[in-house]
């Protein structure tokens, strides 16, 4: 007897909306939500962070799909049983939220927004001096399946953008600069630095005082990417002596950013709680199903994580 | 002898700064900013809204320029000389801002950016629901030079966008909606409304409490057109009976916005002092000059406004 093959859904939030959309892109899998005990082979299972020890009880496994961009919990976890393939999500929905929110925290500062709302609290009408979008440099770190988009968007909406990554990439409208030794040069005189790099070796703690210090005074850090690419006590320092007009963070080195922890208070300091780029259940189901369509096709998957590079 | 013929800036703000980019633009020309009293023609007379007497004092009088896009009060005060072509200011500065302004407002609204603040004030870290922009309706009223290009970003940044204009026009990416009796199914059901038409005659008292009632409860009323075209009372009113969530409104009946004015205090309307789009005396004297050329050339003005339509 041929068996469906098999689909855990183990991801903590929302498994049976996950589970409901799954069964709807494929009517010819079986799909769970409880870890089985069948003694039956398991091929693919949805995760987030897993609970110890489950990944490695699942017989059969051929291939993890995780719900998240950002796989370093996963990798650090050390659950990953070598030789399973990790797919990162590589999400339409994903990248969408995270272009609309970096334009949106980028526009709400280039054109004064929140310095209004604090001027309408007083009373005060009083018009601030503006510059056009083309008048500003944004540096964004990251030319990939993030940064690519989000760098296009702000070069639509009239900014001189330039894009910073690893190895050379090409952003149409852009100018590209690759390499860490030419980081400096990409953040030199900047209005604004976007953070859509991942948690990696390579950029922990990359984003310093020092480097702050390329910018233009008063000027902006944006962080989508992960809390570990800043010094948090820099950017504070960076904020406090005018390096920095402002910053605005979605991720930190701790979440939930603890209660006691400097940002909270800062007046210049714009927190979201990482919900800038959230996975939307519905586009994120139909990436994960067309990956495990392209397996059964023994075509080569999209997005495998390389632990080595932890991306 | 032939005289260089004259330009005179009768702007109220920065009228050297003016003056200084003319002379560069237009160097075989005499450019003013006193009143002449030489007796001698002035032909062209760079104006926001010009003292009494001015204009009919000009011999000579062929162009007048108005720094501004909206040119109502101009027409109003009676002070333009019959057959006198007024141009009004299409400014790609100008444009480019507005594009911002809006961009901005709809995309800090859209994504919750104002309410996070709040959370922060309060050490809440919590994530509200999100959508993604193409699941939210915008309905742009105006599809001109300003309504065209800001539907065409909306549209770029992912929002489903509905343009409602009093003639047809074809903005691509958008859904048209043309005449009086179409304005109630082009707004209907949206989320954002977004005014960026002219103060007239059919404009006046346009978005009422009924208008507003078509729109998906807690919804967004954005306006960066002219205040005439709000009624402040039916506002405040959808504000309270939660048929609008929040207003962004750069432009007021009485500019400052009085002191007294409800809107000043409540939590949900979001004030920007007319400063969404301004002249950048840069890109305009450059639209400016070029219409000087075309007249001299004897090419036809464009951007000549109708007075019977009034602009």
């Amino acid at each position: 007897m041929n068996r469906m093959p098999r689909i855990l859904i183990a991801a903590r939030t929302n498994p049976e909306g996950f589970a409901t959309l799954f069964r709807a892109e494929l009517p010819e899998h079986e799909v769970v939500t409880a870890v089985p005990d069948d003694g039956a082979p398991t091929p693919y299972v949805v995760v987030g962070l897993p609970p110890p020890g489950l990944l490695a009880s699942l017989k059969g496994l051929e291939v993890i799909l995780s719900i998240n961009a950002g796989v370093e919990h996963l990798l650090a976890s050390g659950e990953v049983p070598p030789g399973v393939p990790v797919v990162r999500m590589v999400d339409p929905g994903l990248v969408a939220g995270m272009v609309e929110w970096v334009a949106g925290r980028v526009l709400a500062w280039h054109r004064n927004l929140f310095a209004y709302r604090e001027q309408q609290a007083g009373g005060l009408w009083a018009q601030l001096p503006e510059m056009l979008a083309a008048e500003r440099i944004v540096t964004v770190l990251g030319a990939g399946e993030l940064g690519g988009p989000v760098a296009t968007m702000l070069a639509t909406l009239g900014f001189a953008v330039r894009t910073w990554s690893r190895t050379p990439r090409v952003v149409p409208g852009c100018s590209g600069f690759a390499g860490r030794d030419a980081l400096g040069d990409a953040v030199a005189g900047a209005d604004v630095l976007v953070n859509l790099l991942p948690a990696t070796a390579q950029t922990i703690d990359l984003i310093d005082h020092r480097l702050l210090s390329r910018m233009r005074p008063g000027s902006l850090l944006v962080n989508g990417g992960r809390g570990s690419a800043v010094v948090d006590a820099d950017l504070l320092r960076a904020l406090d002596d005018g390096v920095l007009g402002a910053a605005a963070l979605d991720v930190f080195r701790q979440e939930p950013l603890p209660g006691d922890h400097p940002f909270w208070s800062h007046p210049r300091v714009f927190i979201t709680p990482h919900a800038a780029a959230i996975t939307h259940a519905r586009t994120s189901v139909a990436v994960m199903a067309e990956s495990i369509r392209r397996h059964e096709r023994g075509e080569p998957l999209a997005n495998v994580v390389d632990p080595a590079r932890g991306y």
